[in-house]
């Protein structure tokens, strides 16, 4: 990491240890009826199965801070209860077993609720996630809608709030002599966000939860969380993340993960490398390529896990033999036909679509952990 | 942008400024053969069409660079000419009226040869890109394969040998008193792209062409070219910006928007914000905005255009409100109905899914440029 990673205590949600130098870890939260045990563990072990290291539950009510006891009982991850406006779903969840709970302090109520939940965490020994979210900020932290109209500006001062709101909730906890805590800065403006987890980054070693919140589907999701979530990685800064996606939340961890082999938190497995293809393509290289990534994803949803390598995919003699040769498998095209690099040397003959793709489906069972 | 856009020098493409204080430009490369003036002239419209404003070809032979001479006459946005190895085809692109070209003077040929093309260019008075890109280093530059094998330290110095590559080749323009010159350092790895840029745009006033290169499929490369690209523009750094995906070029356009929405430097028509549900959500949020999203995609390709505005729609009342009230048009779900915000001010009776969506459609219709 750029600089390093940024230094920070460490907090630990069950068997997860969250802060530097632990691996960045992946989070995402179910969209089931917690009280629907079933339909939640479902959920949880398919995330799992996907490479989630945490999963969060929202706990509405006192039934699902109850129901979420059967499914720590059988749950492959840690789980952290999600707790808005009643402290006492917190004791309860607490009482569960749940570990990890995120809280808004500024909206449980008064201090002495506050401290209920503090201490009771505090007994169990389990943190807390406090944050702020432009979403619903406290009055005293919201901006005067005509205040500010430039865009960076407007970023700068909101950024500013999420900050100040933060540290507040973090003082709360602190002043019960809380700090087992891990904190967000969420804003659904992506230059907001990095502004915010910038600043507060700079300003304690709390282990920080990035995410840009309310992001969208699928494709927005993607490119937003990519570039709030990527631009903080690259400068060292966040320990946990969670992409947030309007749909499945299996579609959060295939993202996070290509987010973390971006910046090189984790290796690919594989790392793909394809051209966009142009004029000089003579060969169908989105189709190969489109092919080979159904297939990997197949195999990847039967629960096969691979060793990190690279495959690079290149339409002609532009770039493709240069990073063909730095491929674990390099195949450019060539006048309608393939060549081939096996660990940088160059296979002697030719290959047609059909043959190339062979060779790469074979060449991926060379790499699976069995 | 944070601490300002960098300062660069300004060159013209066609009618495009590139460089600062001018807005980023999207720029997209034609995959069809450039001798097939009508498959390469549609692309081109799609391309125009959905926001592209500079467009590249491939000229992989003397008849391509003649036959762009028509595809200049049609076309609604500049052209530049993609050239490698024959410098005699950049000469007769230029004959051709091109706006632009790309060459790598280190695989041109001989200072005579690279001097002709800077002579052709500078008559011309059209610009040149040039750039080194981690698949066709020159081997001067080459790093030794044992030399580093830790992800960081490996990134780094390819970033260095990227600069120095691209520096030369200025080098070899300037000595021909070519000044007009616009740079890319591409690297199909993200974090090598990162440093590579950063530290050329603190040598030079060149501006500068982003893009991850190879990024891949379009899942993984709006991925990496979000992050690639978006973190240099949220650090001020890049003047016009290329998506590299291995598919339909038209993709790669609706990702470079998106971008320079997220940093900012584009107002989103409209900004979806939306929820990715949770054991709160009692109404089908993800069917509404996934509708909804399609419904604009649908308006955006028959050409309609709409002013700035936003549309937040939201599960539940932990951020909901908070969120629909900032917006334009806010929808927040509350026991099975909805309620709706305009311009802030909460409407007095809930809705039903059905009625929410009607209420969008008509709301999007306010905001059409006519």
């Amino acid at each position: 990491m750029q600089n390093g990673r940024r230094k920070t205590r460490i907090v630990k949600i069950g068997n997860v240890p969250v802060g530097y130098p632990y691996p960045v870890s992946i989070q995402s939260m179910t969209n089931t009826d917690t009280k629907n045990v079933k339909a939640t563990l479902t959920q949880i072990k398919e995330l799992y199965h996907l490479g989630c290291q945490i999963v969060r539950v929202a706990l509405p009510d006192i039934e699902s801070a109850k129901a979420v006891k059967n499914i720590i009982a059988e749950t492959p991850v840690p789980i952290i209860g999600d707790i808005h406006f009643d402290y006492r779903i917190a004791i309860e969840s607490i009482k569960s077993g749940i570990h990890a709970i995120r809280i808004n302090p500024g909206n449980i109520g008064s201090e002495e609720k506050v401290k209920a939940v503090a201490e009771a965490a505090g007994a169990a020994s389990i943190p807390i996630r406090v944050g702020a979210n432009t979403g619903s900020l406290a009055r005293e932290f919201q901006l005067k809608k005509e205040e500010s109209e430039e865009k960076y500006d407007k970023a700068e001062r909101t950024a500013e709030s999420l900050v100040k709101s933060a540290l507040k909730q973090c003082e709360i906890l602190e002043k019960y002599s809380f700090k087992n805590i891990k904190v967000s800065l969420k804003a659904s403006d992506v230059l907001t966000t990095f502004l915010a987890y910038k600043k507060f980054a700079s300003l304690t070693d709390y282990p920080l939860h990035l995410g840009v919140t309310e992001a969208g589907t699928n494709f927005r999701s993607s490119i937003k969380s990519s570039i709030g979530i990527g631009s903080l990685l690259m400068l060292g800064i966040g320990d946990t993340i969670r992409v947030s996606v309007t749909g499945s939340p299996l579609e959060e961890i295939k993202i996070a993960q290509t987010i973390l082999e971006s910046v090189g938190q984790r290796e690919a497995a594989p790392e793909i490398i394809s051209c966009p293809t142009c004029a000089r393509t003579t060969t169908d290289i989105i189709g190969l390529v489109n092919k080979l990534e159904a297939y990997i994803e197949s195999l990847k949803l039967k629960g096969l896990k691979f060793k990190p390598f690279t495959l690079a995919i290149m339409g002609c003699a532009v770039n493709g033999p240069g990073e063909a040769k730095e491929a674990d498998l390099g195949i450019a095209g060539a006048s309608g036909k393939f060549v081939l690099f096996k660990k940088g040397k160059l296979l002697p003959r030719s290959y047609t679509g059909e043959e190339a793709y062979s060779m790469l489906e074979s060449e991926i069972k060379r790499y699976q952990i069995l």
